[in-house]
């Protein structure tokens, strides 16, 4: 490739997506948002103007036009389900883009946004949790994303649903008390009654309908609860979150290496983390934990690599430090 | 009422629907069955034509006219959430019904069909699981029946959704090993394969996809394999279902008294009865557990207590013998 040309890394995410675009030498030049960027969940319409979006937000300020761009990389999560490149092809050509389109794993760009090394592991909990481990640049190893429905344990998801389950079972004296029900009862704007009904308070039956009358998924929404509220019942959801991350990383751990993490969950210390390094034990001690914000540096560390370009320890350094300026 | 008085005792379920006619006496004159039942889950129009069904089949052998029958009480869950009687009076009023309708719970109908006392409780576990406590013959306690999403612990979608993760974690190697696998992957004719897809089965994302293609509820029906299959994935989450159903009984038991078990999940001997009666301890041994096959004879029994005829044990025995006879 010539040292003119440009890339753009896409960092494609169920709510919004971020695009950089780079030089070889793996500079940023630019750095762009756009709105939900997975086809899968958003569907491709939409998805292919999120993607678009960020990718003129990229170019703009640069004084770039699409037709510069040689290669366009975009990560993002479920690509087999989509059936094939045209649903972004298609708006990208006619915005002007004449180069290569490629697809990569989410999962890798959370690695390389962490890690330059051909071997390590990333660990990615946000609204849903997976594990990959990378050898040779690759995924060779997955732990969980089967979704809310089968996995995702550790999840945003799965702290919101049990979070709502702790309040449910509150109310219908199942389960402990919790401080979470308030928080539950107030986010849905359900106030408390002294009504029973054949046993039970009359909001617990109105708090039923309104959580089955949303998606499940959107019950991430009440996961925040989790971390807000310090009592026994919050500490022991946060604790469980953990153990099943570091179950789930433990299912493809081989040997030490880099351990990147991404998204909300593992990100802030306290009881998940803490949990999370307990069930590990000393594996905890030989992992190189990296967090990262995104997946953002890894899509234009892939860009840079599918274009035969350095993509290395240094180059990473070098993204890592432009795209901060740019931010 | 005058001793030729008819009534309807309707027992209306998700799946099926039955209708027992009685004289004042309560002796069962007629008995049909028709489909779906519940207008919650399957629309008032469907619901009151399964209803409707039912009890045409059980006047029809009997050579009465719904003209004849003084009042019709049915048994359903959830009748709150339908907005009144005029689905099902509607339909019954053009059929030529003129007498009084009545709703109960299904709860209610599955305690009366197993006990006559006063005091006691119902625990039923079919697709869901609920638990109430009887006081006067009203309910005044209730434990879980909160849905597959954010209850009814221990139920046969709860045991069908544990052995879908069971087999998921297996194939995803984050679980055990399990035979429920294979019964899975028959279950939706995916066949086994050597491919191996960023280090998983390729199997597992063919069942992934199928499981999320199909409604969550539908999960009960892989509840058979955890019973027909004795090893020790299958037994734990069996022994699971029974601690869960004897926990909620726990949430609102108080004094001994009649157990009345509804639903084919504690029916059969095995795990699942083991592990409930070992859960309650001793108080297991100062309740008295009946089975019942359905709510029909209970619903009958409402009936009878609801047009203010008699209705203590000897009802209950003439019902039972005089529907045994019917079936």
């Amino acid at each position: 490739m010539s040292h003119e040309s440009l890339l753009v890394g896409i960092d494609a995410g169920g709510t919004s997506t971020r695009a950089v675009l780079v030089d070889s030498a793996g500079r940023c030049l630019g750095y762009g948002v756009g709105g939900r960027g997975n086809p899968v969940s958003a569907g491709p319409e939409r998805a292919a103007q999120g993607v678009l979006d960020a990718v003129c937000r990229a170019l703009e300020p640069a004084g770039r036009q699409l037709a510069e761009v040689s290669a366009v990389t975009a990560a993002m999560a479920g690509m087999r389900a989509t059936g094939g490149v045209a649903w972004l092809h298609g708006p990208l050509a006619a915005a002007g883009f004449t180069g290569r389109l490629a697809f990569e794993s989410d999962l890798l760009a959370a690695y390389f946004s962490g890690s330059a090394a051909p071997f390590g592991y990333a660990l990615v909990s946000g609204t849903g949790a997976c594990v990959v481990r990378v050898q040779d640049g690759r995924i060779d190893g997955t732990g969980d994303g089967l979704g809310w429905l089968l996995g995702d344990r550790g999840s945003g998801f799965w702290i919101g649903h049990a979070v709502a389950m702790a309040a449910v079972q509150d109310l219908d004296s199942t389960g402990p008390a919790t401080a979470l029900t308030d928080h539950v009862l107030g986010h849905y704007g359900i106030p408390r009654t002294t009504v029973i009904d054949e046993g039970r308070p009359q909001e617990l039956g109105r708090l039923v309908e309104v959580l089955y009358a949303h998606a499940p998924i959107e019950l991430a929404a009440l996961a925040p609860y989790a971390f807000a509220e310090p009592d026994a019942v919050a500490a022991a959801i946060l604790e469980q979150a953990g153990t099943h991350l570091a179950d789930t990383l433990s299912a493809v751990l081989t040997a030490p290496g880099p351990l990147v993490v991404g998204g909300s969950v593992l990100a802030r210390s306290g009881p998940v983390q803490d949990a999370f390094r307990a069930r590990l034990g000393e594996a905890a001690k030989r992992l190189d934990i990296r967090p990262v914000g995104d997946g953002a540096v890894g899509a234009a560390f892939l860009a840079l690599r599918g274009a035969g370009a350095r993509a290395d320890e240094q180059t990473l350094r070098t993204l890592t430090e432009t795209l901060a300026e740019l931010r």
